[in-house]
């Protein structure tokens, strides 16, 4: 490619110029670039849509064919694509792209959402790998190579693996090594890497998957990189999957009027990132691994650390087993008495996320809040189990295989509304989910064990947001009465 | 309904102050609310996720759910949803959630791009609706009451009935006499009224759907009313169709990671409208009656007046039928010499859009570019044509039905790139659209007939944008071989 991609013109600027042209907009968007009630005026003098010069995001020759490129060429992909609505629509276009309808998936058991519902929209069976569980920190470790290839072995006809690394929680796959036993098959790898549009991009990080061998990596540059929310790219590397589909599938999912801000705010953040990566995230692990230093003064919190790269040091995963408090009531101290807004809770940790946009002062405040914590608390016992129970979530309860259903079959069964205790042992209608991340604790077909019910139990009375749930009566709280959908005609299944 | 939804408080207001509020964002979005590179700090400031107190899009409780009743009292309907992925995902949930995997829909062939695709995504039979067609502007005029009664007539088993009203060039349908006809059967009528988030807002316009009986309205709140391009409403009346399913769905096409600038932007309009939309859309109306008159002086242009409320008055459609002139022509003129930005270029005709946020000197530079044109027009004949050609889009040949093969089907079937001319008799294999608007012109399985293939070359010849179409060789213009892709094995079909 003889372009020289690093001087790729910035869309804003593009936009900028427009703006001041004189010329007069008898087209979308209707507010016509003017600003008017409360939002600030450069929101909408910025917005655009599809006019002469400004190149079609669903069929780029211009501009964005170049700024695509320049995407490309930063994660050494072959070919990537802007998206708009979310890392959501690349796993669904992803999914589509590389299997028929009716194909035959293996997947992660904790994937995203979104890659159960790319597999009802195109009514796949499923196979799941169990990642296994990290006890110490009660979460699904990344999925080992080892358990792609004995499941490869055992269903011959699977069109194609999708995993997620690194996981919500940061844990990262050898994706290598599993690319190189899927492409054995001669099928596709994709990898939902939403959560790590930062890897490869410096010395001090992981690869990222492209440069590995995936087939088709999806990145969130909203969560990883300073990009606006809902903002996405889509890789695609080799022959395996049908570019022509890919592009199909992309037009489908994502809306035929797409946002110029959006486009714009993933070019401001490629460019940011593509010309200074090195200095940014070589400063960016310095700060971690600096907080993570002295917070080794701790002696109640725990925190996950990178061994041999598979852990994301954009993650700070703060375990509280065995301090006596909940992940919630840390969560809720961090933010009521320091006014720390983590990203999540679950029953047994915190997590924090860090990206080349903190500054010192991010890492300052979290590292003498979580000191200030720790010194306050005692070696108490759980106050809310009796010490066996943990977090772990039924996904990853190694070769425990509850899904007696297809989920493309379930989820259009009748269903019924049961009381929580009295559906254990009946099939699930619904997905029920811990929000954040939206994984699944149950997904429908699946039936609900006694222990996934202590679960969700002990996740509601710790005020989490347990997603599928309904409260009978006024109060939204443990006391109340709470209501999963049920498969009504189990018999049927 | 206790609430006093004209007091709901503003989103953007609740960003503000949360900006302001010292709370450290360890979470997404990763640019954590800091301006960087070239786009404008407030971009940054306002864009966030999820965090407690800013409620979920995709389960909304507090603040977005308070927004979206409001947004159903302004439209009369029951229950409104705020969509960040455009109509295009309104209609994929819309038709989705109305008929079950393998149903019947019965549609209007002029239907946008994004209508297919749900027939494609969920194996959908279709039935057309050839809308009428309006000779004097060559445009398809809107579906009629009685060609839907006779479509249901014949085919009983028909599931739901999809219309577009207004069309893209603002033909307005009949529609509460077409909801009484497809109630009679006890199945749901979706309206796609993505260009028509104006009408009901005021009595100078035609009435809203909701109003007028559909069982789910789109709303692009971009195109006509002043919100951020990508933006739209969906709503939804009546028990015909299925609440949960609309939802499900709704998570399904939509970003799990919805961007809250895109919500403050939705706000934003329909706070503004509904304050005062009396007083802005009767400003409106009389700034383009005022123009329409002085056009009336036009010896060569004509323009579509509204009759009976049967074409909306957003849309200034500009025949160029008879003038000497193509319509790219006139386009070019307005854009070139005049730093007119129009809509769209027909073969005939120009499109240019009005809304509440054009003030007084967009009509009059239109209004004086438009006479000082049509005064350099001489009573010349058509330049590139013999005068019997006109822009008949084929999906308006009444009665003409060159499907042969469900588009379903025909979608995946294997394809080959076959000159265009060569193709006149074969089954497409993908979509030939005319962009803007997105209609197809060709879908996967219809024949491409000989009076389809001078309309294609009569585009391409005037530099129109047909999508679907690959050109061999370095030049891209009329010059060149045009390739369509033809189903492969006709036989098969």
């Amino acid at each position: 490619m003889e372009e020289r991609l690093s001087e790729v013109e910035h869309l804003f600027d593009k936009l900028s110029r427009y703006a001041e042209s004189g010329c007069y907009p008898y087209h979308m968007p209707g507010h016509k670039r003017r600003g008017f009630g409360m939002l600030p005026e450069e929101l909408y003098k910025l917005d655009i849509t599809e006019i002469d010069g400004f190149d079609n995001l669903h069929r780029p020759r211009e501009i964005l064919g170049r700024l695509q490129r320049q995407a490309a060429q930063l994660y050494g992909a072959e070919e990537s694509f802007y998206l708009v609505n979310g890392s959501t629509c690349g796993i669904l276009s992803a999914v589509s792209s590389a299997l028929p309808v009716g194909g035959h998936i293996l997947m992660a058991r904790n994937c995203h959402k979104s890659a159960y519902h790319a597999v009802y929209l195109r009514r796949l069976s499923v196979t799941y790998l169990y990642p296994p569980y990290l006890e110490e920190f009660d979460i699904c470790d990344a999925v080992e190579p080892q358990q792609v290839r004995e499941a490869l072995d055992r269903e011959p006809d699977i069109k194609a693996v999708l995993i997620v690394s690194p996981t919500y929680e940061g844990r990262i796959s050898d994706v290598r090594a599993i690319a190189d036993i899927v492409h054995e098959r001669g099928i596709p790898l994709i990898v939902d890497e939403a959560h790590g549009a930062h890897l490869g991009l410096c010395r001090a990080f992981a690869e990222n998957s492209c440069r590995l061998g995936a087939d088709l990596v999806i990145h969130s540059v909203h969560k990883t990189l300073p990009a606006p929310t809902q903002t996405a790219l889509l890789h695609v590397n080799g022959t395996l999957v049908d570019r022509e589909l890919v592009r199909r599938f992309l037009r489908i999912y994502q809306s035929s009027s797409p946002s110029y801000l959006l486009i714009a705010g993933i070019d401001n953040a490629i460019q940011y990132i593509g010309a200074q990566a090195q200095e940014l995230f070589v400063r960016f692990r310095e700060r971690y691994d600096t907080m993570l230093g002295r917070l080794t003064a701790c002696r109640h919190l725990k925190f996950l650390r990178d061994v041999r790269e598979r852990q994301d040091p954009g993650k700070l995963l703060i375990s509280v087993k065995g301090t006596g408090i909940t992940g919630k009531q840390l969560y809720d101290m961090l933010l009521d008495e320091y006014r720390l807004q983590t990203e999540m809770a679950s029953v047994s940790f915190v997590l924090a996320m860090f990206t080349v946009n903190d500054g010192e002062e991010a890492y300052a405040r979290m590292t003498e809040a979580l000191l200030a914590i720790d010194g306050r608390l005692g070696e108490r016992a759980w106050s809310w189990e009796s010490g066996d129970r943990t977090d772990r979530l039924p996904c990853v309860e190694a070769g425990e295989r509850n899904d007696a259903a297809a989920l493309t079959k379930a989820w259009d069964m009748e269903t019924e509304w049961v009381e929580l205790s009295a559906c254990i042992g009946r099939y699930a209608g619904e997905f029920i989910n811990l929000y954040p991340p939206g994984v699944p604790l149950l997904v429908p077909g699946e039936r609900l064990t006694e222990g996934l019910y202590q679960r969700i139990r002990d996740a509601i009375e710790q005020g989490l947001e347990v997603q599928g749930i309904r409260v009978q009566g006024e109060r939204e709280d443990s006391q109340g009465k709470f209501l999963i959908p049920a498969i009504r005609e189990s018999s049927a299944i």
